[in-house]
């Protein structure tokens, strides 16, 4: 059903157009027009970041789920044990980046009425980009410091099988004359799209990032597919692999464990049609949200300009030779999303036809 | 003064007479008997678990600053703001593993009381191993996450000099028949005691952990001495070193440019005698105490039930070749524990030199 990459040429589409059709797309599945609306901005935002992994290119899968009626589209989120600075919730299984929005907004109302709060959730599902909701906070000069775990794709250090997520963690800093640091990371050397982008360019990968089947170190991105995994960031022991696994755990620990849901390999897939895990251990996924008021600490105005001579003075860090110098994080995506609001997004042929396919099934016009 | 490595020795101690000794030596420099007991614990931890580098190996080092009057022993923690679930403290100068016990000590206090804190110190000074931190909150149910920003050791990402610390984080799970897990890690691809090592052992080091001055990668130790850096956990671009210097920046901004402390390269040295940065942009360095109850989230029976779970479950990680399968964080720690609780810890003769030193001066009896 979908044609193969050479079928077709890649596509610009203005965010606005790919932001309006996802939301229209999640209305159609039942979803609340506003929670519909956020849900689609999530996955604008990744298109905008250049984090096309996490963009609209998922709208089948997300799709899929609500057709088979794997993800309820009308969740009550529910506070299984609350105190003024935490909360756990219960996602009710919906669908993730709706239950992030809610469980981020949760922790930013608490940390305002106490200073702080941590908030996890269970029974959710993927929630996009992690750093969407760090971004959040800082419009209510908050802090939120975002985790999620995911389904296992990354092997422990000294394991041969995939047992953890690349499990992300987010956090953002608010600047006064320059544009706030925005940290979204995952926890593996490489992700899942360098595997696949050298898979389709035919290139081998980096020493250190993957493991084969048996479990030895390969750089050969088939031996992915057939049984292998993503190495912790690090990747081997003598490069700080066991520090990527301490980070991916605690990640797991909190966002699992902590909140109620699934963990390490027991993660149910996205998208839905991969192996599930053969047993549960909890309720889908979980993330969790660390808010704290700014001012609880210093003054927001002279964090700003703290923050704005870090940037600064990180920039201008001697460059290493053949370098312009050490970017700040969230530069390149904010780079990406410069071009790509004036320029449009632009789509692989795969995702094009895929995005027609949810078209044709929603009746949500695409182009 | 110091004698060569090779005029002497090894030599074991018992841990208990370490810890008795630290604690006098710190009451000697005027600090109040409880606080000096628990310093010393701090250290004489660091030496059990193998970490000799933030072990009574830094007596001297402490000491020397008290004799210049770098630190003051009777610090009065002043609470710069505070919410119910923040504080914003200035450690007076004092002592970091005592200005660390006493802002963990409030973090957890400030968890108990409305769930969650977060929790700054600046003004602060080097204060030991994280985890020492992060394992008192099990004590009392409570988890606390801890991080500190640290003397420029690394470089960013694309970078050629030193601008970032160490900065470790950790954090720590409790078990129920099962030991705790306890991650405290570096942000950076290698410590400064794995260069000391290699060439002490003139080995070189694996590949894509250092730079030398001009910001090449290099794996010579020597290069680190004649202005090289640490790189990032991840190393390289291609391995994740973006990731690294993400990880380190964000606990830099907490400790740092939150808490009102130095950051950066302003981050005053320790021991004392090393070059000081050219400006200061704060006060002392800084630590972040981010605290949680249990029972905020999971009954903490059931809590510690799932975590056992998780621990079973990635000990049973299909192993690598060659190796007996992924260990679990804390492990190598808790089983240097066992070991040195009975053998005693054993001190290079360097070290017991300065020990020695530090007796002589200082009047408390050593061996």
């Amino acid at each position: 059903m979908t044609p193969k990459y050479e079928e077709a040429t890649e596509r610009l589409y203005h965010v606005e157009h790919l932001r309006e059709f996802a939301a229209r797309v999640f209305s159609s599945c039942g979803i609340e027009d506003e929670d519909a609306r956020r849900a689609a901005d999530v996955l604008a935002t990744a298109d905008l970041w250049g984090i096309d992994s996490h963009g609209t290119a998922r709208l089948l899968a997300y799709y899929e789920m609500f057709e088979r009626g794997l993800i309820n589209p009308r969740p009550r989120i529910n506070y299984i044990r609350e105190l003024p600075g935490t909360a756990s919730l219960d996602g009710d299984n919906g669908l993730g980046l709706v239950v992030g929005c809610k469980a981020n907004e949760i922790a930013m109302e608490k940390a305002e009425r106490v200073g702080s709060a941590w908030v996890t959730v269970c029974n959710s599902n993927h929630f996009g980009i992690a750093g969407y909701y760090a971004l959040r906070a800082l419009e209510r000069d908050l802090i939120c410091c975002v985790m999620t775990n995911t389904p296992p794709l990354v092997s422990p250090l000294w394991g041969a099988e995939r047992m953890l997520g690349t499990n992300p963690l987010a956090i953002a800093f608010p600047g006064a004359e320059e544009p706030p640091i925005v940290i979204d990371m995952a926890t593996s050397a490489v992700s899942y799209g360098i595997v696949e982008n050298a898979l389709r360019q035919e290139r081998t990968l980096p020493d250190g990032v993957m493991i084969n089947r048996e479990g030895y170190v390969s750089t050969q991105p088939t031996d992915f597919g057939e049984g292998g995994a993503l190495l912790p960031l690090g990747g081997t022991r003598e490069s700080g692999g066991h520090k990527g696994y301490c980070l991916a755990s605690m990640i797991d620990l909190l966002c699992g464990v902590f909140s109620g849901a699934n963990w390490g390999p027991f993660i149910p897939p996205f998208p839905h049609h991969l192996k599930r895990p053969e047993r549960s251990v909890g309720k889908g996924l979980g993330h969790v949200f660390s808010a704290f008021r700014i001012d609880g600490f210093i003054e927001p105005a002279e964090l700003k300009s703290r923050v704005d001579e870090w940037r600064r003075t990180f920039r201008a860090t001697k460059p290493a030779p053949g370098t312009s110098g050490p970017l700040v994080p969230g530069d390149p995506e904010r780079a990406s999303e410069a071009r790509r609001s004036v320029e449009g997004v632009r789509l692989m042929p795969a995702v094009v036809a895929e995005l027609r396919e949810v078209s044709r099934r929603s009746r949500v016009p695409f182009d």
